[in-house]
């Protein structure tokens, strides 16, 4: 395996063999570790200091089930402070296979926009042209009929416009571009360092082979078997059958499915919006509607979606429950249209779902536009895609736009828009968002898994009783996971699971060449969040940055009437303030 | 004297005995001390647990000269830090003379805009009325004609859009809305409280008389002396005869006057924008032009003006060298006029100077209207009075502005504007910058004094030696100061002449009843500017935010072509982190 190292200063890209540090490292743990190590925390992350990193897996691109995730790292121009965005896409497995452990992205050119072109024998840069500025459907378009074959990885013109909601983009097994490291405004680093494209041709590549053959196909069967069998995840189970979306009853019936800017935690019009409805349009509208679509070649989950205009063409992929959240009861909305389209325009825009969702979100409370304002929503894109001054406000967020306008309710952490579940009503996924170095993410350490699914055991979602260690302990497997390459669904399997659990582990084993015991890997997954913390620290962040909204204190959540009330000292435990 | 504490959430004014511990304190230091004992660090500055204290200085509302300050405190929304902002006006003299050792306004209502007014006998609240959302030239003459006699206290437009460059105005002399409160956005703070004007009506209240009037006597001819016979303070000295624009051209000639933000040190329209010229614009035009003008009575520095349009008749007062230098060489502008009718659209809005015209060399940076447009330049200040989503960007500030565009180059410090000085050039102030707990400001502790007037010995401006002891030590007796309620340009004379620097201290203590030492201003000062860390720290600042904009560190200033080369330790020595 190789560095790529591209100088934008100078226009070039330099291949380097990977210090020992760094062998045992990948995804989030190698991005993490890059960044403490190569960024100045105080740096301004859109200036010439900052870096981008991209690495896959440390299983990506082996045949390991459900396992193409890549990791983006740098320094977020949205929370200021360090930021790992992951997504599922066969370009993880591309990189993985063309032996890049990591690209790293230093250094700044004002000569204009570039694309970097990797293969396997060259990596070079040449003017991006014409497709600089345009919408990523039509870019994406373009790049497939110029490189047949390849992968694609880009960021959007919210990005050129150093807006800090931009994600970075990856195409999907059709070449949409579709599949996003979409958190923390990362693709707008990749545009302040003057990378538009990024080409990655896998011809004459072949899947990545485990060091240890024998143990990685023990752990792959344990892993694959446990996948297979757990309802969540298995063919014809939960995930695949309505997609992630199939949480959108489950929370509303917890009432922790935070409406209108998180002022109530039951929606009415959840039922229209639900995965189960989804699964009845695809189904009724036929055409290119699909539900069970894989995001990468090698997953069994399959719980992606292709969502289809009344006439049955192809309207948008995917519909995940979090997009469908932010831009519906977040919003009012209840349209599953209307949402599908936004969808789309988060994609061509590349821009996050989730930060777009709550920014609307907030510009409603603000009354820039009334709650459930469909039209109103749709046309806050186009602000954004023409650069008015307004696009520019939204496309910073929505700590940004609830600063803009004087709004007190605005419920981010970090400055990160807070996800799909609501704190004052699912009190542990609450201590994640606050707790998280990454700002308000509920990938970071998802313990709605007992507390609403019955999974990995039963939480009542309402009390606080032992939640920060159960966030804890949540957060460090997932940093762990979030360096293996596999997705994160993988933990409903080996949450209930044991031997799916020890899979996982032999797998990683197997191609890093480590020892890691089951103990080992909440305690290493806690070791990478300790560097976070640590770059965090450095960056000026302290206990007072793991805080909740201040409203979420004093204004109690129909329909329990819950406020937040977790005892900071509970929050302090965690990250040891 | 008494405590006024308005509750909001009551619309109710409750009169207080004055609590033992803050008996002993006056402006600042009693801001400050309130705000760390009644705010909570971490809460919103607009929401309901936020408040506003305004107190006048020590001596304040006695004969004692130049002694009419006012402090302003609260939470600050531009720097979510501690703020405290003071002003000269006779309103500060009728606070005092109405025994009001403080005004404390907390809570909120949701049910519209009040008018607090204050007698002898009586305060009370009243809707606001016909005068809400009116600019303040219009809202004060109306104010003038219903009450004559008092003085006003008002948040202007601004304040209403929560704009976090909102100052809190005062009335001057002449009832102009033009002596304000102008950093932090306190304005807007006011305004989220819910209090639109404040009417201080002085009628059947006398100058306040010192408990220890032999003292007071003695200290007061001292101090009166040393002013009327400093060059910098005395009649017919450089402040009295050219205004504190004098500065224009001294800061020109060692290439310290930021111009184009922040680009180069030197500007070739200096002359034009000069002190001199404006002088010389006053006398030629004549009619309302008058330079020598006091911004309270019993003032005998009187730097004031008031500057003319070119038919004679007034067009703002007064033209201050910071918003000078702000909306002139920071923007490229050398049009007196065109700065002149741009001070008038801040006093009128009702926002700080000084963040405005670093807000509009952003902008410039941003490429939204090209440096040295001063018809575009004015243009902006329509886009805040109409709200436009522009505006909304402009008037949250320079740091906003430059994260809605993502500008690098943004000279900023915790999020607030820098002032007129470069700190490449003069590197005392510079790290008054970089570690006052108010953000940058150069009254937090001018060492411009013996850096570029040689008062109060004299430094090389250029050099980092001794400079944090300079900046410490100016600092800590600025807090003093800014509790007496003396002017800070006593320190011009103070600094120089041993018997006006004792004068100080003996009124302080003959009003106080307080035994303060010579070297006790410094250490109090010190003890002050430690609460005020201590705010800081409890809202989550750390060392990280004691830091310069990261591009002075690498960009090379004309003419010196010097960088940011102080290290971070000796910025660390100061606040003791």
């Amino acid at each position: 395996m190789k560095f790529l190292r591209v100088k934008m200063d100078e226009l070039k890209v330099y291949t380097e063999e990977v210090p020992e540090k760094y062998q045992k490292l990948a995804g989030r743990a190698l991005t993490s570790r890059l960044i403490c190590d190569e960024v100045p925390a105080t740096c301004h992350p859109l200036g010439p200091k900052a870096k981008l990193f991209i690495a896959p897996g440390a299983v990506t691109g082996t045949s390991a089930p459900s396992s193409a995730r890549v990791s983006v790292g740098g320094k977020s121009p949205l929370t200021w402070g360090i930021k790992e965005a992951n997504a599922g896409t066969p370009v993880a497995q591309y990189l993985a296979r063309l032996g890049i452990k990591a690209l790293i992205i230093e250094g700044e050119t004002k000569d204009g926009y570039w694309t970097l072109k990797v293969s396997k024998d060259a990596a070079k840069l040449e003017p991006a042209g014409d497709l600089v500025g345009k919408g990523l459907y039509e870019a994406y378009h373009a790049l497939k009929e110029r490189y047949p074959g390849a992968g694609f990885i880009a960021c959007g013109p919210a990005a050129e416009r150093k807006l800090s909601m931009s994600g970075v983009c990856f195409s999907d097994t059709d070449g949409r571009p579709s599949r996003y490291s979409g958190r923390g405004g990362l693709g707008a680093v990749m545009a302040a360092k003057g990378i538009k494209f990024i080409v990655v041709d896998p011809a004459w590549t072949s899947p990545v082979v485990a060091e240890n053959r024998e143990l990685f196909k023990t752990g792959q069967a344990k892993l694959a078997d446990a996948i297979l069998t757990h309802p969540l995840s298995k063919p014809g189970g939960t995930l695949n059958t309505y997609g992630t979306a199939a949480l959108i009853n489950a929370l509303n019936e917890a009432g922790g499915l935070p409406t209108r800017n998180f002022r109530t935690g039951r929606f009415e019009g959840a039922a229209k919006i639900s995965g189960e409805r989804m699964a009845e349009v695809v189904k009724e509208r036929g055409g290119a509607g699909m539900m069970g679509q894989g995001c990468h070649p090698g997953c069994t989950i399959k719980c992606s979606n292709v969502y289809p205009k009344p006439d049955g063409t192809e309207l948008v992929s995917c519909i995940e429950y979090e997009s469908d959240w932010a831009l519906g009861a977040n919003c009012g909305i209840d349209d599953l249209d209307a949402i599908a389209e936004m969808v789309w325009h988060c994609n061509d825009l590349g821009i996050d779902t989730i930060e777009a969702g709550v920014t609307i979100g907030v510009a409603m409370e603000a009354g820039l536009l009334q709650f459930g304002d469909a039209a109103g929503a749709l046309a806050l894109f186009e602000e954004i895609r023409k650069g008015s001054a307004l696009g520019h406000i939204l496309g910073q967020g929505a700590a940004f736009t609830g600063r803009a306008f004087g709004v007190v309710r605005v419920p981010t952490v970090k400055g990160q828009g807070m996800p799909a579940y609501e704190p004052r009503a699912v009190k542990g996924i609450g201590i994640t968002y606050i707790t998280s170095p990454m700002g308000a993410d509920h990938t970071a350490g998802y313990t709605t898994a007992p507390e609403i699914l019955s999974v990995g055991g039963k939480a009542d979602p309402l009390s606080n009783e032992g939640k920060a260690d159960l966030s804890k302990a949540f957060q460090d497997t997932t940093a762990f996971i979030d360096m293996t390459g596999y997705c994160l669904f993988i933990a409903f399997p080996i949450l209930d699971i044991a031997s799916g659990f020890e899979g996982m582990v032999e797998t990683v084993n197997a191609v890093l060449g480590t020892n890691f015991t089951g103990a080992d890997v909440a305690k290493f997954g806690g070791e990478i969040m300790s560097w976070e913390r640590g770059f965090n620290r450095a960056a000026g962040m302290t206990s007072a940055h793991d805080r909740p909204p201040e409203f979420m204190r004093y204004e109690p959540l129909p329909p329990h009437n819950t406020v937040w009330d977790v005892p900071d000292e509970e929050l302090d435990k965690i990250a040891g303030n």
